[in-house]
């Protein structure tokens, strides 16, 4: 796979916006890998996603992304600027339950995601196992039922510590203080198992089987204040009858976990997802 | 396809209910083409459906009907014998969109669905066409916003007169009044275009638009007065992104609500449902 | 929905031609709705497919035309532009099964598909019935067992005298000679009820069920000389299990078909297909 | 879960058989907790599937069975009992990929797969890795392109030493000699990287690529000498576009291998699947 910088943007719709950034990146030689625009009718609101054969530029990051500033101003744009070479910081919070990490876990060991994973954050020691196999470096947070800041506290510490680009709660079973939810909006994953907005909240599966469902799903959201209500990235469904208990649901449910959450980790860590409100654009 | 004799049955869990059955099924030398049992464990109820080669059996239906009595008694079953010889009359509602009563007629008319359909009811009176090219009887039975009382009364004349054993609301866009929903309780499925629980009510295609779901889909279920809540005999899911409009998932979800309804009528039609509680077995 | 140009390219790849187009269209004051852009390394040919508001244009549509000749020139470009308010002409061919055919004419009654409908050509004067239900021209065109070229020469000169820009083949059970392949390619569409390239040619439902696979499907395709052998538009499948008959798994595959031809004619009616080689690009 | 002895069997189609089975159980005071019949009409075979509460039963597994001889022989069956209570020895072959290996293993691990899996084998040494992580023994079989008859007599000493129930070839890309393929015939199950019959043998996802097919899957089937071309247990498939290369699409189908050979494993594990000439009946 090539190198290539991807270029992310949202402005105000007016016309002229493709041609002044295409041209912009003829002009330093660069050649289009691959982009997709968009435009939203409801709010005037334009979105645009272009990769560039960052071998075929005559300047390097740095000087491309200051030379944008002035279009970037020119349109007002929200945008982002990376290199496909440079590896995010992704990491991972787990509690008991450790498909969802070791899932992601094997999936960047056999180099499908492409990442680097400084640790794995647990409130059970016992997943230490899990992160130990991949050689990934282990911290055990304690969590009690009453208070909850001081842990919280110290994962927020050893995110930073960390310099983590990305926080994914692969089935970390603590909501998240409203506090953490804003410093790290935009770059804080989590995977909840229902197809929502069925089910919020705790224990969906039981909350499907009691229902009677025909089918039953996962979500991969942004996390926000607002439990189970974040921009959503991917969503995936299996079909279930009246002979699964939970606990066959439980474990059909897993598969979509696993698949959903990881589809939406690379979506994000490709740079394809552009948050607009309380929604996603996935180019 | 063979003519057969249908028994469905529940009955509290115990042991020598299928022999018991089965037995009663041999002794009168009838030929068993397929069957399911089901114990549902938190209730203790067992569920069955048999389908019996009615040309294997000595006796006739009534006959047959009357013996299984006794059974029925010691086991304190409920239960239900049909022929598949019998055509079930299935009424229609629908209002302005067409799309699913123009489905069910279709697939009738070709004789996917085994059912006579006597009448066609609808509050718009240009649904009239659609009836008109399968020859089907319409009628139409104005609403007004404010009181529905008499035309309610009117459609429950028209299932009563027409003797329908299954009423389908085919995107019927009216509230059942609760004395409905109780008198054709377990005859009356409707078609809700969303995945429910989610999106619960009206316009559930803008409210997926709204929320940014990244799937809808359509739900088959029995009416019962809380609106939307009746037990759900099937569902299925359509994937959507962000460059659909609402009219774009409308279409999409067409296709979903079509095929929904028609799966769950199919099902019924074959008496593959039993309804337990709020939930269904589906054989 | 807003009127639109829809400019489609492939030519080989290099740098500046989504800037050379975008600065023409931007230059001409146009507004891009949405646009996509993919490049295919092995043969190095560059794709571009784009949405313009024509409102916003100072020129015509013949006069864009004309003045975009020069950069197709400069590119090598293959390219389209057409008028999204200028309805193609659509002709339907079908045999004796009419699911393919009703299902693309209800969806055209009710302007879900954005065409003209001229006329319904057949080899079963019965489907003449269907037809005449839309009020669309019929034609029945007898074929013979031993020899044909009659029969297709009057097809062609029907295609030819109602000027059809689009030939659509819903479940026509004849195969079409070379010549004609030819003549129409990559205006010709059709349904193959199986998942290709598994059960090429007759009876693929029995062959899936003597097979004893898991799921069925259906398959969207450009017509060439190779028998179900054309650039692919669209798939999908359905579940089957033992328990389905072939006459199950035939009633199962006509919701594929339905669907599948449904949506890849959309997706060739919106200009969203370039054909490349054996395959298709979809945007 | 409860303890449960399963019960399968097929025999030919006639009266009395569900009547003979399920009196026999109750006159074991068994309680029926699930079962499924199905006669296939074509070969008039009949098929049978049931679970019994085995603390329900007046005697033990081997009086029960015992005793069902008479019933077994009255009506010609092939037949099967078994006691869930019993883990299966699975074993696990291998090669340089281990995304199915590692799958099996982490579901074992977590109690969602009940089995034992008494070892590894790969010709590849560096699969000793993902066993170490389970503590599962490992045995390294080199391959030579030549001559691998040693090598498949040590792979089938090794399966005979561990006493294996079930071979799991877990993209294991050796084609096994028809000796073995008949030795274990029923309990060698395979995963191919393809939605069967399309794309036998190698390479089939850069097959689907070059095809330009719009769905790729997975097929888990047993092995017999004709390569892929064994009884089907299941299959999936997963949406591909224009913009996936052969690695995305690999990446993909891995998604599917895995859930795949997972569900086709749970049904052989469980009992549920019956072979029938090329076919197939999973209940």
């Amino acid at each position: 796979m090539k190198n290539r910088f991807i270029l992310t943007l949202s402005c105000p719709d007016r016309s002229g916006i493709v041609a002044a950034v295409t041209q912009f990146i003829a002009q330093h030689q660069g050649n289009i890998l691959s982009a997709s625009q968009h435009g939203e009718p409801t709010t005037k609101t334009f979105f645009m996603r272009t990769e560039i054969d960052s071998d075929s530029l005559k300047t390097g990051f740095d000087q491309f992304k200051n030379n944008f500033e002035t279009i970037a101003d020119t349109f007002d744009m929200n945008w982002h600027l990376e290199d496909s070479a440079i590896k995010k910081r992704v990491v991972l919070l787990a509690s008991k339950q450790t498909h969802c990490l070791a899932d992601i876990l094997y999936r960047w060991h056999i180099d499908e995601l492409f990442c680097d994973i400084p640790c794995v954050i647990s409130n059970h020691s016992d997943v230490e196992n899990v992160a130990d196999w991949y050689h990934v470096p282990f911290h055990y947070v304690p969590f009690e039922d009453n208070d909850n800041t001081k842990s919280f506290e110290q994962v927020s510490s050893l995110i930073d510590e960390y310099n983590a680009d990305i926080i994914v709660l692969a089935r970390f079973m603590r909501i998240m203080p409203s506090d953490l939810c804003e410093k790290y909006f935009g770059k804080m994953i989590n995977i909840h198992h229902s197809f929502l907005p069925a089910f919020i909240g705790a224990n969906p599966y039981q909350k499907a089987f009691n229902k009677g469902v025909k089918l039953v799903g996962a979500t991969c959201h942004y996390v926000t204040e607002d439990l189970d209500e974040g921009p959503i990235i991917e969503q995936d469904v299996v079909r279930i009858h009246h002979g699964h208990t939970p606990e066959d649901i439980r474990r059909l449910g897993r598969n979509m976990e696993r698949m959903v959450l990881a589809s939406g980790l690379r979506h994000h860590l490709e740079s394809r997802v552009i948050i607009h409100a309380n929604k996603t654009i996935v180019f």
